[in-house]
């Protein structure tokens, strides 16, 4: 029992002073935030807390053109700390993130991972909202998306192939109407998550999302069981123009341009050695959650024109994923199907995956167990095209 | 004064009331365990804390092979920093610790060492509880001494060159009869920590412990001037296959493999230059506390196989302390030996050390100042034997 | 309402009660300071808290030679979190800062930077305190202002070229005459922030300070108005021993070692690649504040003597700047010179800066918005002088 429990028992304070002052406790709790910390004034507010990802990963490697190491790997998949609040006026907020886990020995020549979303934002209205510093550039659906708040393990591949992800710079977003619709515009560093460019190239960034039936937050699965039905549809762009230097993008810090999964990375050698790269990226997207079941699904578009040569590299793909909630917000199935094609004039380059989970939620997304499954075939010119398969456990715990 | 107290004066509050409403205070602090934030339902708590080791060492280097030059070391030992509670039933505990020291220049290539204990624990029973995360492997009773409850400036160099140290895996673990007896047992990605290998062969260790006279914990020197005798036994096994990769092994982030001071590492030109090794280590130790005196030590023996050669490692080593109280709970004197045979079939290259140290205690373990003094032996077949003198200072304050 | 408010409205309370009470409320907020937590018995007390520099950059770059690409960069300039306070007693207090946005990708072979002000202040009274860990080394008045109290957007490039900035030791510090004169004594590693290296080098710091009319805090603007007068003058020396390692100093984690922008750095090829340097700087500054005007400036003399060669390095420098409240407290508009001769025996190599800023104040240094011009302008002996422009625009928020 606490204090205020005590007094309102013995008729010190009533029902109505017990409310008003739970409002403004010194500390309270909230189920996916962490503890707050409020000043008396309440102009001040601050939050504590994290989240942590523990994958258990086992992956088959098909033995189609040799024999293959098979690997078994625990990790610490995303191990975050958040704090975050308001100062001086409810409408200054800002927002600090950590991925503790981005120091690791996989990763040891770039710490630049571990500072995720890093910004203040100011409401000029809840139409108009300023937000300077680091955060998710505005494309792509799924990466708008929490990855605490994800129907699978993790996103698609075909969300990563095309996504920016972090940058710093300046963005102008709001909510029109009462959410139904949702904008965001922003010009951005261009070189990504926290890094820098010696260069005047700035990237830009546009997205538009229409919620007909009412405002409809970025999560997947249909935890809340919506009695009525939601959806969403969405459009982005996004342009960025990136040197390759002596065959290497000066940036691999924008998960597009990732020479192992990124659109723009597998097909650099498309480019000369020393020219500058103009991209253009386009998605468009869908949701739609009723009842415990969901579905979504994106489309992108994306194309690379080197300044000096002219030559040209077209990426597109898609992923589309529905689940379903046997037991109404606590276990799910879901499938998914992502398609990639990262050079459309380049033939037996395909990749897809196939996929199936199933996650029992304890507490909504913030303590969750996910399971799943998933049949990745890529095809190659020279050599016979495989299909390994991974299975992989992952614990959720958000504190 | 707070508030409760003065409304337990005024009476408006009872004797126990206040009792009752100081245990769900929103805000507690403990020693050694930082200040506490609790949610008003009790069910989800999270503690803050850190602790600063800030060591001065001289190293007066013998110069029977020449001229040496000593150092004089200013160094940010260890500052760590804790994030620890519980979430949604006081049975899902988590821990996430940060060793902001090793963020140093010395370290630079290898941020992995940042992220220590990170884990979600599930209590099913005392006797039987799941931990999953990264957690320092179950191997040798000093490793599982906190470094903030050393008797010592720091461990035994004998310690250091036969335990793994961190590592993220799926343990088992418990207390049997109100602790007379204590057991873990897991599984780990065999890497080290932070660390990620494209292997299937993963680690096992597992430990038991006996405390027949009452459970002991897990911490050096009798700083509570135990009136009753206190002892421990116990006996670890650890087991890890490790791959030989031109010459240098895939991981140097467990303890034992370090190439400088654990024994696999040092003795690494046994094997051929790309198989694979395996790895069995034994540890038995034993420990003993009454009225101001402990005594603590533990012998290791472990043996590497090569896959393809089927060379042979076999390097044992053991050490001993003893420590007693001048003043109780106070001022400490104790004494060490350790010795280390990295590998048994060469001769002259045994390592010993010989140390004393004094520390002043000014709440137990979460405030005092050591200091020690160490006499390195090194054997070698080439050279003049040398005796190297280290002499360290160290403040620590968990706070 | 707080909990105090209601019961002191219902008479439960009294006036002298609510404000004892207050002072020991379990969480306060302070301006600039974070959230504070103190534990019931006031033994301890922890402080949380964070400021975050968000900053564009234009510079032009002078064609004088040759095209340049001029850059535009957005970048975290300084994330910093703290955590400070004092345990056990009043007198024994500690701080842990981390400037988290030095994990960039510009930086990510060097991780040392993250750990900044890390030690344990024990104070045997105002006039005489020791202080062990991390901290700036005390040379320079510009480089003890901390960066969130700039009158510009950055300090001078000239302090820069001569401050050591960080690192780990032992010092001696305190206030006589309740702050007319200040000093600081100290002893350091002798490599920089979180940097060791094996030598018996150490470096030596002192400081005095005399403030005639009453204590003035080493903060720039006069954002107080102040009402009567303040003036400060000060005097730093310094000297430490730097080896050079095959053309390379042992270390470039000390500002005025790094070989753009130190004045050691940039003359390092006077030196035999392999001889030890003995350095000696000097400093005097004055600070002056009076109804919102300020004014500051600093003349650095440093000599590097080869203890193999005898060759010797001489550089000194100066900076001056004042700025003027145009609406006190609030609007500030302010100018800058700034002179470097980094090497005296070599014509044609000065720089200098001349800047002016002007700077919005929503809370005094918590909150403000900045901008600066800065002409730098750079001799050449074998090519055209130039003359950059560089523009940069800052948000600062202290949550």
């Amino acid at each position: 029992k606490t204090l205020e429990d005590v007094l309102k028992e013995k008729g010190v304070i009533t029902e109505e002073d017990y409310k008003e002052v739970n409002k403004s406790r010194p500390v309270s709790y909230k189920l996916g935030q962490g503890f707050t910390f409020t000043s008396p004034d309440e102009k001040f507010q601050g939050s504590i807390g994290g989240s942590m990802q523990l994958r258990y990963t086992f992956t088959d490697l098909d033995d189609a053109n040799g024999s293959q190491t098979d690997t078994s790997e625990f990790k610490l998949r995303r191990i975050k700390l958040f704090f975050n609040g308001y100062a001086y006026s409810k409408d200054l907020t800002y927002k600090l993130q950590m991925n503790l886990a981005e120091l690791n020995n996989s990763n040891k020549n770039n710490t630049s991972k571990f500072l995720e979303e890093t910004y203040v934002n100011y409401r000029i209205l809840d139409e108009a909202q300023l937000r300077f510093g680091q955060d998710k550039v505005p494309f792509a659906r799924q990466e708008l998306v929490s990855t605490t708040a994800l129907q699978f393990v993790d996103r698609s591949f075909v969300t990563d192939a095309f996504k920016p992800s972090y940058d710093i710079g300046l963005a102008l977003h709001g909510k029109v109407a009462g959410g139904l619709v949702g904008y965001q515009a922003g010009v951005y560093g261009g070189a990504g998550q926290n890094t820098f460019r010696s260069s005047n190239d700035n990237s830009f960034a546009a997205r538009i999302v229409a919620n007909p039936l009412g405002d409809m937050a970025y999560s997947e699965s249909d935890v809340d069981n919506s009695a009525k039905p939601l959806v969403s549809v969405g459009a982005s762009y996004f342009r960025d123009t990136i040197k390759n230097t002596a065959g290497a993008l000066e940036t691999n810090n924008l998960s597009f341009a990732n020479t192992k999964s990124g659109w723009l990375g597998m097909g650099l050698s498309t480019f000369n050695p020393n020219e500058k790269i103009d991209t253009n990226s386009y998605g468009i997207d869908a949701a739609f959650k009723w009842h415990g079941f969901s579905a979504q699904g994106e489309y992108f578009l994306a194309q690379a024109d080197g300044q000096t040569t002219n030559n040209t590299l077209r990426a597109h793909g898609f992923y589309a994923q529905a689940g379903y909630f046997i037991l109404p917000g606590q276990l799910e199935v879901a499938a998914r199907y992502g398609y990639l094609d990262p050079n459309r004039d380049v033939t037996q380059n395909i990749q897809t995956q196939t996929q199936g989970a199933v996650s029992y939620f304890f507490a909504k997304h913030n303590l969750k167990v996910q399971a799943d499954v998933t049949n990745i075939h890529q095809q190659y010119a020279t050599k016979s095209n495989t299909d390994d398969m991974q299975y992989r456990l992952q614990a959720q715990v958000i504190f």
